[in-house]
Protein backbone atom coordinates (compact mmCIF):
# COMPACT_ATOMS: atom_id res chain seq x y z
CA UNK A 1 0.00 0.00 0.00
CA UNK A 2 1.71 3.26 -1.10
CA UNK A 3 0.71 6.52 0.05
CA UNK A 4 0.36 9.16 -1.35
CA UNK A 5 3.82 11.71 -0.09
CA UNK A 6 1.08 14.57 0.24
CA UNK A 7 -1.89 13.13 1.91
CA UNK A 8 -2.92 13.92 5.52
CA UNK A 9 -0.37 12.42 7.57
CA UNK A 10 -1.22 12.10 11.53
CA UNK A 11 -0.54 15.23 12.58
CA UNK A 12 -0.65 13.81 16.66
CA UNK A 13 1.02 10.55 17.87
CA UNK A 14 0.97 8.81 14.36
CA UNK A 15 3.54 6.00 14.71
CA UNK A 16 5.40 5.34 11.55
CA UNK A 17 6.13 1.95 9.64
CA UNK A 18 9.22 1.79 7.46
CA UNK A 19 8.25 0.00 4.49
CA UNK A 20 11.20 -1.76 2.89
CA UNK A 21 10.13 -2.13 -0.01
CA UNK A 22 9.94 1.08 -1.46
CA UNK A 23 12.03 3.54 1.27
CA UNK A 24 8.09 5.14 1.99
CA UNK A 25 7.51 6.00 5.65
CA UNK A 26 4.35 4.97 6.31
CA UNK A 27 2.36 6.83 9.11
CA UNK A 28 -0.76 5.18 11.23
CA UNK A 29 -3.44 7.42 10.73
CA UNK A 30 -4.27 8.75 14.25
CA UNK A 31 -7.77 9.95 15.39
CA UNK A 32 -6.74 10.45 19.00
CA UNK A 33 -8.48 10.34 22.24
CA UNK A 34 -8.32 14.24 21.92
CA UNK A 35 -10.14 14.49 18.74
CA UNK A 36 -12.64 11.91 19.41
CA UNK A 37 -13.08 13.70 23.20
CA UNK A 38 -13.27 17.65 20.71
CA UNK A 39 -15.70 15.89 18.44
CA UNK A 40 -18.22 14.66 21.10
CA UNK A 41 -17.66 17.73 23.53
CA UNK A 42 -17.04 16.34 26.59
CA UNK A 43 -13.71 14.48 28.12
CA UNK A 44 -13.89 9.98 28.49
CA UNK A 45 -13.98 9.36 31.62
CA UNK A 46 -15.27 5.96 33.80
CA UNK A 47 -17.94 6.17 36.50
CA UNK A 48 -16.81 3.16 38.90
CA UNK A 49 -20.09 2.25 40.59
CA UNK A 50 -19.25 -0.16 43.52
CA UNK A 51 -21.78 -1.53 46.78
CA UNK A 52 -23.70 -4.26 47.45
CA UNK A 53 -25.93 -6.18 45.72
CA UNK A 54 -29.36 -3.82 45.72
CA UNK A 55 -27.59 -0.72 46.46
CA UNK A 56 -28.87 0.37 43.18
CA UNK A 57 -25.84 0.63 41.05
CA UNK A 58 -27.22 -0.44 37.80
CA UNK A 59 -30.26 1.68 37.96
CA UNK A 60 -28.57 4.39 39.17
CA UNK A 61 -26.21 4.14 36.55
CA UNK A 62 -28.97 3.53 33.55
CA UNK A 63 -30.52 6.52 34.83
CA UNK A 64 -27.23 8.67 34.69
CA UNK A 65 -26.87 7.50 31.20
CA UNK A 66 -30.24 8.48 30.11
CA UNK A 67 -29.47 12.16 31.50
CA UNK A 68 -26.02 12.21 29.47
CA UNK A 69 -27.42 11.41 26.65
CA UNK A 70 -30.23 14.29 26.83
CA UNK A 71 -27.29 16.22 27.37
CA UNK A 72 -25.82 14.62 24.19
CA UNK A 73 -22.82 13.04 25.59
CA UNK A 74 -21.58 9.63 24.37
CA UNK A 75 -22.07 7.21 27.14
CA UNK A 76 -22.14 3.09 27.72
CA UNK A 77 -23.00 1.11 31.06
CA UNK A 78 -20.67 -1.68 31.10
CA UNK A 79 -22.80 -4.08 33.91
CA UNK A 80 -23.43 -7.95 34.51
CA UNK A 81 -26.66 -7.86 31.74
CA UNK A 82 -23.35 -7.06 28.94
CA UNK A 83 -20.74 -8.80 30.38
CA UNK A 84 -21.32 -11.64 32.27
CA UNK A 85 -22.71 -13.75 29.76
CA UNK A 86 -20.30 -12.73 27.29
CA UNK A 87 -17.07 -11.25 27.92
CA UNK A 88 -16.56 -13.17 31.37
CA UNK A 89 -19.19 -16.00 30.51
CA UNK A 90 -15.91 -18.05 31.30
CA UNK A 91 -15.66 -17.08 34.91
CA UNK A 92 -17.36 -18.31 38.33
CA UNK A 93 -17.59 -16.20 41.30
CA UNK A 94 -14.92 -17.67 43.11
CA UNK A 95 -12.20 -15.05 44.46
CA UNK A 96 -9.72 -15.29 41.74
CA UNK A 97 -12.32 -15.78 39.26
CA UNK A 98 -14.06 -12.44 40.73
CA UNK A 99 -10.77 -10.41 40.37
CA UNK A 100 -10.52 -11.67 36.72
CA UNK A 101 -13.72 -10.82 35.92
CA UNK A 102 -12.95 -6.92 37.58
CA UNK A 103 -9.56 -6.96 36.02
CA UNK A 104 -11.61 -7.47 31.94
CA UNK A 105 -14.14 -4.82 32.82
CA UNK A 106 -11.01 -2.50 34.06
CA UNK A 107 -9.41 -3.10 30.84
CA UNK A 108 -12.94 -2.88 28.57
CA UNK A 109 -13.98 0.39 30.44
CA UNK A 110 -10.17 1.98 29.61
CA UNK A 111 -10.32 1.34 26.31
CA UNK A 112 -14.18 2.86 26.22
CA UNK A 113 -12.68 6.12 28.15
CA UNK A 114 -9.92 5.93 25.27
CA UNK A 115 -12.26 6.08 22.62
CA UNK A 116 -13.75 9.27 24.13
CA UNK A 117 -16.75 7.52 25.77
CA UNK A 118 -18.01 8.46 29.42
CA UNK A 119 -18.21 4.65 30.61
CA UNK A 120 -20.02 3.66 34.08
CA UNK A 121 -19.65 0.30 35.39
CA UNK A 122 -21.97 -1.28 37.40
CA UNK A 123 -20.25 -4.22 39.59
CA UNK A 124 -19.97 -4.99 42.83
CA UNK A 125 -16.72 -4.88 43.01
CA UNK A 126 -16.18 -6.23 46.67
CA UNK A 127 -12.65 -6.36 46.66
CA UNK A 128 -10.25 -2.78 47.41
CA UNK A 129 -7.31 -4.68 46.06
CA UNK A 130 -9.42 -5.27 42.82
CA UNK A 131 -10.55 -1.90 42.54
CA UNK A 132 -7.51 -0.11 43.66
CA UNK A 133 -5.61 -2.19 40.34
CA UNK A 134 -8.27 -0.87 38.29
CA UNK A 135 -7.75 2.91 39.15
CA UNK A 136 -3.79 1.92 38.50
CA UNK A 137 -4.92 1.22 34.94
CA UNK A 138 -6.13 4.58 34.36
CA UNK A 139 -4.38 8.08 34.66
CA UNK A 140 -4.57 10.10 37.75
CA UNK A 141 -8.32 11.45 37.83
CA UNK A 142 -9.91 9.43 35.18
CA UNK A 143 -11.94 7.61 37.12
CA UNK A 144 -14.20 8.44 39.41
CA UNK A 145 -15.22 5.82 42.15
CA UNK A 146 -19.04 6.12 43.01
CA UNK A 147 -19.68 4.03 46.76
CA UNK A 148 -23.46 3.61 46.71
CA UNK A 149 -23.85 3.39 49.95
CA UNK A 150 -26.60 1.40 51.08
CA UNK A 151 -27.36 -0.49 54.57
CA UNK A 152 -27.32 -4.59 54.13
CA UNK A 153 -30.65 -4.84 55.81
CA UNK A 154 -32.16 -2.54 52.83
CA UNK A 155 -30.47 -4.24 49.83
CA UNK A 156 -31.78 -7.47 51.45
CA UNK A 157 -35.54 -6.42 51.99
CA UNK A 158 -35.23 -4.93 48.51
CA UNK A 159 -34.31 -8.11 47.45
CA UNK A 160 -34.52 -7.26 43.65
CA UNK A 161 -33.21 -10.58 42.25
CA UNK A 162 -34.05 -13.13 45.58
CA UNK A 163 -30.49 -13.69 45.70
CA UNK A 164 -30.72 -12.46 49.79
CA UNK A 165 -33.22 -15.00 49.87
CA UNK A 166 -31.29 -18.09 48.37
CA UNK A 167 -27.96 -16.30 50.51
CA UNK A 168 -29.81 -16.99 53.83
CA UNK A 169 -31.38 -20.39 52.88
CA UNK A 170 -27.60 -21.65 51.73
CA UNK A 171 -28.31 -21.51 47.79
CA UNK A 172 -26.39 -18.86 46.67
CA UNK A 173 -22.64 -19.63 48.01
CA UNK A 174 -20.09 -16.48 48.44
CA UNK A 175 -22.36 -14.09 48.10
CA UNK A 176 -21.29 -10.37 49.05
CA UNK A 177 -22.63 -9.21 52.49
CA UNK A 178 -23.91 -12.69 53.71
CA UNK A 179 -21.35 -14.90 53.22
CA UNK A 180 -18.10 -13.06 51.28
CA UNK A 181 -16.99 -9.65 52.73
CA UNK A 182 -17.93 -6.28 51.33
CA UNK A 183 -14.96 -3.56 51.43
CA UNK A 184 -16.19 -0.28 51.16
CA UNK A 185 -14.21 2.14 49.60
CA UNK A 186 -12.11 4.10 51.61
CA UNK A 187 -11.82 7.36 49.52
CA UNK A 188 -14.39 7.62 46.63
CA UNK A 189 -14.62 10.68 44.61
CA UNK A 190 -18.20 10.17 45.44
CA UNK A 191 -20.98 8.46 48.55
CA UNK A 192 -24.04 8.78 47.55
CA UNK A 193 -27.07 7.84 49.94
CA UNK A 194 -28.98 5.11 47.99
CA UNK A 195 -31.47 5.22 49.74
CA UNK A 196 -32.66 8.91 48.69
CA UNK A 197 -34.75 9.56 45.52
CA UNK A 198 -33.21 8.68 41.97
CA UNK A 199 -32.96 12.17 40.44
CA UNK A 200 -31.25 13.32 42.85
CA UNK A 201 -28.79 10.92 43.36
CA UNK A 202 -28.12 11.44 38.93
CA UNK A 203 -27.59 15.31 40.02
CA UNK A 204 -24.80 14.65 42.60
CA UNK A 205 -22.95 13.04 40.07
CA UNK A 206 -23.23 15.28 37.51
CA UNK A 207 -22.67 18.03 39.08
CA UNK A 208 -19.03 15.64 40.20
CA UNK A 209 -18.76 15.36 36.27
CA UNK A 210 -18.96 19.36 35.87
CA UNK A 211 -16.32 19.65 38.71
CA UNK A 212 -14.41 17.92 37.19
CA UNK A 213 -14.29 19.40 34.16
CA UNK A 214 -15.71 15.86 32.03
CA UNK A 215 -19.11 17.76 30.84
CA UNK A 216 -19.33 21.67 29.91
CA UNK A 217 -20.22 23.74 32.46
CA UNK A 218 -22.39 24.95 30.33
CA UNK A 219 -26.53 24.91 30.65
CA UNK A 220 -27.39 21.57 29.98
CA UNK A 221 -30.03 22.13 26.58
CA UNK B 1 -34.05 5.24 44.96
CA UNK B 2 -38.06 6.12 44.90
CA UNK B 3 -38.39 7.35 41.25
CA UNK B 4 -41.24 9.88 40.61
CA UNK B 5 -44.40 8.35 38.85
CA UNK B 6 -44.21 10.99 36.66
CA UNK B 7 -40.49 11.19 35.58
CA UNK B 8 -39.28 9.59 32.37
CA UNK B 9 -39.36 6.24 31.76
CA UNK B 10 -37.79 4.38 29.57
CA UNK B 11 -39.17 4.46 25.98
CA UNK B 12 -38.05 1.57 24.34
CA UNK B 13 -37.19 -1.88 26.03
CA UNK B 14 -36.38 -0.54 29.60
CA UNK B 15 -36.59 -3.59 31.84
CA UNK B 16 -38.70 -3.20 35.19
CA UNK B 17 -37.33 -3.72 38.34
CA UNK B 18 -39.72 -4.07 41.45
CA UNK B 19 -38.94 -2.63 44.08
CA UNK B 20 -40.05 -4.61 46.91
CA UNK B 21 -40.17 -1.83 49.78
CA UNK B 22 -42.21 0.59 47.99
CA UNK B 23 -44.45 -2.14 45.31
CA UNK B 24 -42.98 1.05 42.84
CA UNK B 25 -41.89 -0.53 39.58
CA UNK B 26 -38.74 1.35 38.73
CA UNK B 27 -37.54 1.09 35.06
CA UNK B 28 -33.69 1.03 33.75
CA UNK B 29 -33.19 4.17 31.88
CA UNK B 30 -32.58 3.10 28.85
CA UNK B 31 -30.50 4.58 25.65
CA UNK B 32 -31.12 1.59 23.48
CA UNK B 33 -28.53 1.50 20.69
CA UNK B 34 -30.92 2.78 17.76
CA UNK B 35 -30.92 5.74 19.91
CA UNK B 36 -26.93 6.08 19.75
CA UNK B 37 -27.07 5.24 16.06
CA UNK B 38 -29.17 8.56 15.66
CA UNK B 39 -27.20 10.79 17.71
CA UNK B 40 -24.25 9.56 16.05
CA UNK B 41 -25.57 9.65 12.19
CA UNK B 42 -24.67 6.41 11.09
CA UNK B 43 -25.26 2.44 12.50
CA UNK B 44 -22.56 0.74 14.70
CA UNK B 45 -21.07 -2.21 13.23
CA UNK B 46 -17.96 -4.54 13.55
CA UNK B 47 -15.08 -4.59 10.45
CA UNK B 48 -13.08 -7.22 11.17
CA UNK B 49 -10.07 -7.40 9.32
CA UNK B 50 -7.93 -10.40 8.94
CA UNK B 51 -4.56 -11.33 7.16
CA UNK B 52 -1.22 -12.15 7.25
CA UNK B 53 1.86 -10.32 9.56
CA UNK B 54 2.38 -7.31 7.62
CA UNK B 55 -0.85 -7.70 5.17
CA UNK B 56 -1.68 -3.78 5.96
CA UNK B 57 -4.68 -4.49 8.57
CA UNK B 58 -3.68 -2.11 11.11
CA UNK B 59 -2.64 0.29 9.05
CA UNK B 60 -5.68 0.37 7.09
CA UNK B 61 -7.91 0.02 9.89
CA UNK B 62 -6.42 3.36 10.71
CA UNK B 63 -6.43 4.86 7.53
CA UNK B 64 -10.02 4.04 7.36
CA UNK B 65 -10.71 5.61 10.64
CA UNK B 66 -9.07 8.38 10.16
CA UNK B 67 -11.58 9.08 7.05
CA UNK B 68 -14.68 7.95 8.76
CA UNK B 69 -13.73 10.43 11.83
CA UNK B 70 -13.42 12.88 8.90
CA UNK B 71 -16.98 12.39 7.86
CA UNK B 72 -18.12 12.48 11.68
CA UNK B 73 -18.44 8.89 12.69
CA UNK B 74 -17.80 7.17 15.92
CA UNK B 75 -14.77 4.93 15.45
CA UNK B 76 -12.47 2.55 17.39
CA UNK B 77 -9.99 0.39 16.39
CA UNK B 78 -8.95 -3.05 18.40
CA UNK B 79 -5.26 -4.27 17.74
CA UNK B 80 -2.41 -5.60 19.43
CA UNK B 81 -1.23 -2.18 20.76
CA UNK B 82 -4.02 -1.48 22.70
CA UNK B 83 -5.37 -5.37 23.44
CA UNK B 84 -2.25 -7.67 23.77
CA UNK B 85 -0.47 -5.77 26.82
CA UNK B 86 -4.17 -5.15 28.14
CA UNK B 87 -7.07 -7.25 28.50
CA UNK B 88 -5.82 -10.17 26.90
CA UNK B 89 -1.61 -9.59 28.21
CA UNK B 90 -2.64 -12.96 30.54
CA UNK B 91 -2.75 -15.05 26.54
CA UNK B 92 0.26 -16.13 24.64
CA UNK B 93 0.64 -17.61 21.65
CA UNK B 94 -0.20 -21.08 21.95
CA UNK B 95 -3.98 -22.45 19.88
CA UNK B 96 -5.86 -22.10 22.87
CA UNK B 97 -4.76 -19.12 23.73
CA UNK B 98 -5.60 -17.51 20.43
CA UNK B 99 -8.97 -18.97 20.64
CA UNK B 100 -9.54 -16.75 23.62
CA UNK B 101 -7.76 -14.04 22.47
CA UNK B 102 -10.09 -13.98 19.44
CA UNK B 103 -12.89 -14.90 21.67
CA UNK B 104 -12.75 -11.93 23.88
CA UNK B 105 -11.95 -9.08 21.04
CA UNK B 106 -15.18 -10.51 19.37
CA UNK B 107 -17.09 -9.78 22.50
CA UNK B 108 -15.45 -6.16 23.30
CA UNK B 109 -16.37 -5.63 19.76
CA UNK B 110 -19.70 -6.49 20.20
CA UNK B 111 -20.02 -4.52 23.25
CA UNK B 112 -18.48 -0.92 20.89
CA UNK B 113 -20.99 -2.33 18.17
CA UNK B 114 -23.91 -1.73 20.42
CA UNK B 115 -22.71 1.52 21.56
CA UNK B 116 -23.31 2.65 18.15
CA UNK B 117 -19.42 3.04 17.42
CA UNK B 118 -17.96 1.64 14.26
CA UNK B 119 -15.34 -0.85 15.54
CA UNK B 120 -12.12 -1.62 13.46
CA UNK B 121 -10.00 -4.79 14.76
CA UNK B 122 -6.99 -5.45 13.03
CA UNK B 123 -5.38 -9.42 14.26
CA UNK B 124 -4.28 -12.16 11.90
CA UNK B 125 -6.93 -14.42 13.25
CA UNK B 126 -5.94 -17.13 11.23
CA UNK B 127 -8.63 -19.87 11.77
CA UNK B 128 -11.75 -20.04 10.34
CA UNK B 129 -13.84 -21.46 13.03
CA UNK B 130 -12.45 -18.46 15.54
CA UNK B 131 -13.96 -15.92 13.94
CA UNK B 132 -17.06 -17.92 12.63
CA UNK B 133 -17.44 -17.93 16.33
CA UNK B 134 -16.90 -14.06 16.64
CA UNK B 135 -19.64 -13.86 13.74
CA UNK B 136 -21.66 -16.08 15.28
CA UNK B 137 -22.06 -13.45 18.12
CA UNK B 138 -23.37 -10.63 16.36
CA UNK B 139 -26.69 -10.12 14.69
CA UNK B 140 -26.81 -10.98 10.57
CA UNK B 141 -24.57 -8.48 8.53
CA UNK B 142 -23.34 -6.80 11.69
CA UNK B 143 -19.77 -8.10 10.73
CA UNK B 144 -17.75 -7.37 7.64
CA UNK B 145 -15.04 -8.94 7.28
CA UNK B 146 -12.29 -7.68 5.53
CA UNK B 147 -9.40 -9.46 3.88
CA UNK B 148 -6.24 -8.28 3.85
CA UNK B 149 -4.65 -10.24 0.89
CA UNK B 150 -0.89 -9.75 0.10
CA UNK B 151 1.45 -12.59 -0.66
CA UNK B 152 3.47 -14.26 1.86
CA UNK B 153 6.66 -13.30 0.03
CA UNK B 154 5.60 -9.57 0.21
CA UNK B 155 4.70 -9.33 3.80
CA UNK B 156 7.88 -11.02 4.31
CA UNK B 157 9.56 -8.60 2.58
CA UNK B 158 7.89 -5.69 4.14
CA UNK B 159 8.87 -7.51 7.83
CA UNK B 160 7.92 -4.25 9.25
CA UNK B 161 8.52 -6.07 12.85
CA UNK B 162 11.74 -8.08 12.01
CA UNK B 163 9.03 -11.30 13.16
CA UNK B 164 9.53 -13.19 9.64
CA UNK B 165 13.42 -13.10 9.97
CA UNK B 166 13.13 -14.51 13.52
CA UNK B 167 10.19 -17.11 12.36
CA UNK B 168 12.88 -18.40 9.13
CA UNK B 169 15.54 -18.25 12.26
CA UNK B 170 13.24 -20.21 15.06
CA UNK B 171 13.23 -17.68 17.35
CA UNK B 172 9.35 -17.13 17.16
CA UNK B 173 7.38 -20.25 16.96
CA UNK B 174 3.98 -20.50 15.99
CA UNK B 175 4.22 -18.21 13.30
CA UNK B 176 1.68 -17.74 11.00
CA UNK B 177 2.50 -18.09 7.31
CA UNK B 178 5.73 -20.02 8.22
CA UNK B 179 5.34 -22.31 11.48
CA UNK B 180 1.83 -21.68 11.71
CA UNK B 181 -0.93 -21.67 9.43
CA UNK B 182 -3.09 -19.03 7.79
CA UNK B 183 -6.69 -20.13 6.81
CA UNK B 184 -8.16 -17.30 3.99
CA UNK B 185 -11.34 -16.62 4.48
CA UNK B 186 -14.38 -18.22 2.63
CA UNK B 187 -17.03 -15.73 2.02
CA UNK B 188 -15.50 -12.61 3.38
CA UNK B 189 -17.26 -9.42 2.86
CA UNK B 190 -14.56 -8.18 0.81
CA UNK B 191 -11.22 -9.11 -0.18
CA UNK B 192 -8.58 -6.13 -0.45
CA UNK B 193 -5.29 -6.57 -2.29
CA UNK B 194 -3.33 -4.92 0.19
CA UNK B 195 -0.22 -4.53 -2.33
CA UNK B 196 -2.36 -1.98 -3.66
CA UNK B 197 -2.11 2.15 -2.97
CA UNK B 198 -4.51 2.68 0.70
CA UNK B 199 -6.34 5.20 -0.65
CA UNK B 200 -7.83 2.80 -3.00
CA UNK B 201 -8.00 0.39 -0.11
CA UNK B 202 -9.62 2.55 2.10
CA UNK B 203 -12.59 3.89 -0.48
CA UNK B 204 -13.11 0.31 -1.14
CA UNK B 205 -14.27 -0.42 2.58
CA UNK B 206 -16.46 3.21 2.48
CA UNK B 207 -18.10 2.00 -0.67
CA UNK B 208 -18.85 -1.24 1.43
CA UNK B 209 -20.07 0.15 4.59
CA UNK B 210 -22.62 2.84 2.28
CA UNK B 211 -24.04 -0.28 0.52
CA UNK B 212 -24.30 -1.60 3.65
CA UNK B 213 -26.34 0.92 4.95
CA UNK B 214 -23.90 1.70 7.45
CA UNK B 215 -22.99 5.22 6.78
CA UNK B 216 -24.91 7.70 5.07
CA UNK B 217 -25.08 7.78 1.33
CA UNK B 218 -24.33 11.77 1.52
CA UNK B 219 -21.74 13.61 0.09
CA UNK B 220 -18.98 13.37 2.73
CA UNK B 221 -18.52 16.30 3.94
Amino acid sequence: MKRQADSAESKAGGRSIAAASTNVVWHHASVTRARREAMNGHAGCVIWFTGLSGSGKSTLAHALEEELHRMGCRTYVLDGDNVRHGLCGDLGFSDAERQENIRRIGEVAKLFMEAGIIVLTAFISPYRADRQRVRGLMGHGELLEVYCACPLAVCEQRDVKGLYKKARLGEVKNFTGITAPYEAPEKPELTIDTTHDLVGCVKQIIELLRQRGKIPDAPER
